[in-house]
């Protein structure tokens, strides 16, 4: 059976190469670094990189917390117990650039002890996702992002993309908007093992999202990072961001927790765009690649093929 | 006894004359108009001006609405019945000017049908509030404000401006921050007539707040229009504007009903910034002018003497 020892360990390997390639991919942008304390157990380390050349605002952070579960928590998870463990690696990318995508990712492990059934094994379970939020959605970025995450899925169960891609289309949407964030990808909580699995065969699905996420952002950015794009393409970014912004506000449940638990503010917030704009009842031209891309802004598009 | 027709017709006569002030004193803006009607019952005019002289991104709106009770409000209000009729003024300016303050005011009148209570008189209220929210405080404006405010209180119930700048202070706060949105104001909430009124007092003051609102920001406005400030100024006020952001999509009473009744979402988001930064962790030079409104920005400040 896998330790939480080893997930912590695991998840802190996986903030420390992303950020190493991240570093890398930008070629000017450097991560700063703040370790945090939560007053109740555990703590975090935050990694925020700004003004970069491709990465204006972006965080990977790092946390393993411990300690009485916060009441908004138990009644969430409708559990009566109040010791727990989570730790987790949490990635939000804003760069400057409108033809590069918005990325987030999130893999977590949450653990309840085992006097909490009676039983002699914890009471656990993963969660985690990527998703991506295109100002502009071009269909090769949008298959290649899908095509990864199916391959990724399939190596451990054949029903994993179909779900977990629904589930994505489910979570990521901003409903007094009825458009989704971007263009999804996969989501997925309370995972367990299959029949056919063992707990380490979930540890490592969940690893294998966070090794995912790198070569695929790289990637997408290195085919947009040097188009030339126009004052007007940067305003609709900044008007895509605002949709990003009342997203998590509104409705990202890892952000209303931490809002609600007394988190760590600026660790939470990082997600949240460096620029973003709200103008009244804006509406892209008929026609023009601004509305292509709202019109796309819905459940059930099938990019994977 | 007040009609709601009496109400309704008061209410957009001072929806009028505020867009006649606002339009006066900008020198440039207009008030564009959209008439919506809601599927339920009744509608709006929303009235919105953006990039003015020195309003860059302001509304002004009226609505009157009639029918089913949304559930999430009757568990709200903790009433079973469901038709109700409401009738409001709601007012956000957003000045492109660092060191004019951004306002907000909202007079609102409720009512559910005499049959509620077996009585022969409705279920009815007035609600409401005025707040400002200086992205540098000015203690000579935050007076004037204050003052203004206990003035036109005091002519109605001498309690009246103590209890509602507690209310304020306590409604108008960024909790996850733990800071007030701004200097506060006054916000009433189920105000019924006190013993010594009648429903047409209750009305009048109502009438009285919303009638205060054009010359105290017409004020405020010509104090510091023509103030030259920074580059920096400007960054810092895009800056409070992401809190103004966080506030109004996290614990704003109205916009939260709005956003989960299938409210006109570009009336309800009209109160969101035409740009708002967030930078991660922000702080303000010691000793600077931003870090002084930062340390005012708290509740149980007396403004008014």
């Amino acid at each position: 059976m896998i330790s939480k020892e080893q997930i912590t360990a695991d998840y802190q390997s996986i903030q420390v190469e992303i950020c190493t390639g991240l570093e890398q991919m930008d070629g000017k942008g450097r991560f700063e670094q703040e370790l945090w304390e939560r007053e109740g157990g555990g703590g975090g380390r935050t990694r925020i990189m700004q003004n970069g050349n491709v990465i204006e605002k972006g965080g990977v952070n790092f946390s393993a917390v411990h300690g009485h579960l916060p009441e908004a928590l138990r009644k969430a998870l409708k559990v009566e117990h109040d010791d727990f463990f989570a730790t987790g690696v949490s990635i939000v990318m804003h760069p400057n650039h409108p033809l590069v995508p918005i990325i987030h990712m999130n893999i977590r492990y949450f653990e309840l002890p085992s006097s909490f059934t009676g039983g002699s094994e914890p009471v656990r379970w993963f969660g985690g996702g990527i998703d991506v939020t295109p100002h502009y959605i071009f269909d090769d970025d949008a298959r290649f992002f899908h095509s990864n995450l199916k391959k990724a899925c399939d190596a451990y169960d054949p029903g994993y993309y179909q779900r977990f891609k629904e589930w994505a289309d489910s979570y990521f949407f901003i409903k007094h908007r009825n458009e989704t964030r971007g263009i999804g990808g996969i989501f997925y909580d309370r995972l367990t093992p299959n029949e056919a699995q063992n707990w380490n065969d979930v540890f490592e699905f969940t690893k294998t999202i966070g090794r995912s996420f790198l070569p695929i952002y790289t990637e997408l950015v290195s085919r947009n990072r040097n188009k030339p794009f126009t004052n007007d393409q940067q305003q609709w970014q900044y008007l895509r961001r605002s949709r990003y912004a009342e997203f998590n506000l509104v409705y990202d449940a890892g952000t209303k927790f931490g809002l609600e638990t007394n988190g760590r503010i600026e660790s939470i917030l990082m997600s949240m765009p460096p620029t973003a704009k709200w103008i009244y009842d804006f509406k892209p031209t008929a026609g023009s690649e601004e509305e292509r891309t709202l019109n796309l802004l819905k459940k059930g598009v099938n990019w994977a093929g």
